[in-house]
């Protein structure tokens, strides 16, 4: 089934640390930035999708998150399905509401993605990540990246008071250095870029720029990743409203965002000649939207650290398998260049609530076809992709959504 | 939309304490039957929901529950989503996938439900139930149900040792003691007529008949709820095949049982006369089919409490208001009566793995239109009906889910 839905409005938080505020809070404030944005009010929504990673594991709330925060709304009796697929949650919430829309189930559709992730306790975030790995294979997955550590020389203390995620990160990061000639300036010339980006984003959790320099002076976290290289620990929420084209016509939408194409695949181990997941995920959006790489405007990828998003770069099509080093160095990416990529400042600066980030990537691009992206608006926008992944299975992400937006 | 989906396989697990397996021997199990049942192959599922409420808080495995599973059995590419309504769960994966295949996105979609729920450290278990309810309004229920307990002369230590929910069956329990004249032994009715049914069934957890007097004689929990009279800790799997009619066409079904409808709703404060969750649900449900109470041959209703069965016998339109009990003492709801309930042993006798309850009904009613379910076999049953709730929110459920099938 072709997807037919339109995001009628949008709305987030900032992303940040929010010692006092909890679910509900950050919840309710996405989720009425969004139906405002929507011009609708919450009496119309027919149902929601809440995405949702760690608060079972970090504030013991499981199992009926979405109704815990939507009934502090005052928001009952609609159907409100709580879904969860790790760092990709946000995506996976969205890409529900398009379809129950697409199918005639509803007309409106609240897809809201929400994270309490900080904790003064950090074995409590450490442990929602763990959560998000097969965890019968952590204490295996944690020698093997402790061997291969050691084998290129670097730091061996895999998962020690950091989330073992950065670690795989790093492992791929040699493989690319080792395999293509990338190098550490590389990486950090995605950290700078992003946090120009996100100087410009009020959203964002960082928003002080930092030069080439200062991102590979920053304190190592694992060999090559210095901290401004790994994405941040954050809560925050974002939310959109989807829409069937008849609530659109009725809304009167000036500035439609339509959903062109919303793929998910699983990880799978695949071989070196098979395609992953982001390929696969990809290359069926592409094809569903009758589009190439050429035709995206603007581009949020899952940079959890800044060599996935080089390594994006090269799954996604937008230049080729090894090039992502010199694509980032040409300056394509960045604001002003030919195809700018995480103009939110991307996991890295905007910040990564994992159950949030799918759909703050859907706010971002929203805004920037809509034209009201402000200092960081990409001029004439027309088209714009967000990749969004999560968790780990196999030698993949678990779960991985591409979706293509076209206004 | 109306639903138009084929329920093709059907498989479970027996419901018991499974101290050497985890969720992915369980889960394995229970799709390798529903897709032998099917008689298709894993190569034809085109995509899963999995439904699970405790694992994270249980076992730390959380986001990514149902790629563990399905990649421990070789299955990826496809996609998975993990859907979470507490004891709902089950029937959230099952309408979703409904949902997916009645929309044409699909022809072959499986739903899976799963839990892991007994543990060594018993608190583990009971922090999953509490993981269900709004965490912020913990320590006011818990105040509340004990004034509550104190003022019926009941035992007041809500919460301690047992799952907050028997509590909160309990007062309900007293409540319809002294609205109706409903007894103490038409409670125990229910538990012995639900243990006769789960002594017929080789997957329930308990397979001992218990008379009315054992079930009052059992240890009491909280007043006047017995042992007997709480669904008991287990873990488990069962899993349903949905498939659309071109797919069930190309199988061949002999005896095809199709999805009339299913209806969820979300809980919320209602009024003393407005309809609950389950008359909401129950209600829609009916008409979407086309059909009355009186036309449904065989009932499975989420007994977690044996009251909650005295309780679901009114909202569903079986019996009349406040006939709860002498309707049990009929026998109408006993296998041979006039319109048997919880031929499985219900979640009393079958057990109740929260996240995997929701699927098992539906096992037990797609057995049943088969006529494939044995010593316990309604004769000639058409038309099945499925109640399943999960987790608190205001004076309600959480989550609730009425289904009809017809065969």
């Amino acid at each position: 089934m072709k997807l037919n839905a339109t995001i009628a409005g949008v709305g987030m938080t900032r992303f940040m640390k929010y010692p006092d505020k909890g679910l509900k809070e950050l919840g309710a404030e996405a989720i009425n930035a969004a139906v405002s944005d929507a011009g609708i009010s919450m009496a119309d929504v027919e149902s929601a999708f809440v995405g949702n990673c760690a608060a079972g594991l970090v504030t013991g709330q499981e199992s009926v998150r979405g109704q815990v925060i939507l009934h502090a709304m005052g928001v009952g009796k609609i159907p409100i399905i709580n879904v969860e697929n790790a760092c990709a949650s946000g995506s996976t919430a969205l890409i529900q509401a398009c379809t129950m829309v697409s199918a005639g189930l509803y007309d409106t559709v609240l897809a809201l993605g929400v994270e309490k992730l900080s904790h003064e306790d950090k074995s409590k975030s450490f442990a929602a990540f763990a959560g998000a790995m097969d965890i019968d294979e952590l204490q295996e997955m944690i020698e093997e990246l402790k061997r291969a550590a050691e084998a290129d020389g670097a730091d061996a203390g895999a998962g020690q008071n950091r989330s073992m995620f950065m670690d795989v990160y790093a492992s791929a990061a040699r493989a690319h250095m080792a395999n293509y000639g990338t190098t550490a300036e590389q990486f950090a010339m995605v950290a700078s870029k992003n946090s120009f980006h996100g100087s410009l984003n009020p959203r964002a959790q960082f928003q002080q720029e930092l030069s080439v320099e200062e991102v590979l002076n920053e304190r190592m976290i694992v060999e090559p990743l210095t901290r401004a290289m790994c994405s941040p620990i954050g809560d925050g929420a974002a939310a959109a409203v989807v829409v069937s084209e008849k609530k659109a016509r009725e809304l009167g939408i000036t500035k439609p965002v339509t959903i062109a194409s919303s793929v998910m695949h699983s990880g799978y181990n695949h071989a070196d000649d098979e395609p992953d997941t982001v390929q696969l995920s990809s290359r069926e959006a592409y094809e569903e939207a009758g589009l190439g790489p050429q035709d995206i405007d603007v581009v949020e990828v899952h940079d959890a650290s800044a060599p996935a998003e080089i390594i994006a770069y090269e799954q996604l099509g937008l230049c080729a398998p090894g090039e992502g080093g010199a694509h980032v160095a040409s300056g394509a990416s960045r604001l002003g260049g030919r195809q700018p990529v995480n103009t939110s400042g991307g996991l890295l600066r905007k910040g990564h609530p994992v159950g949030a980030t799918g759909l703050a990537q859907i706010v971002e691009l929203t805004e920037q076809l809509q034209g009201r992206s402000g200092k960081r608006q990409v001029e004439g926008a027309r088209i714009a992709m967000a990749q969004n992944g999560g968790g780990k299975k196999g030698n993949d992400a678990a779960a991985m959504v591409v979706t293509i937006l076209r206004s």
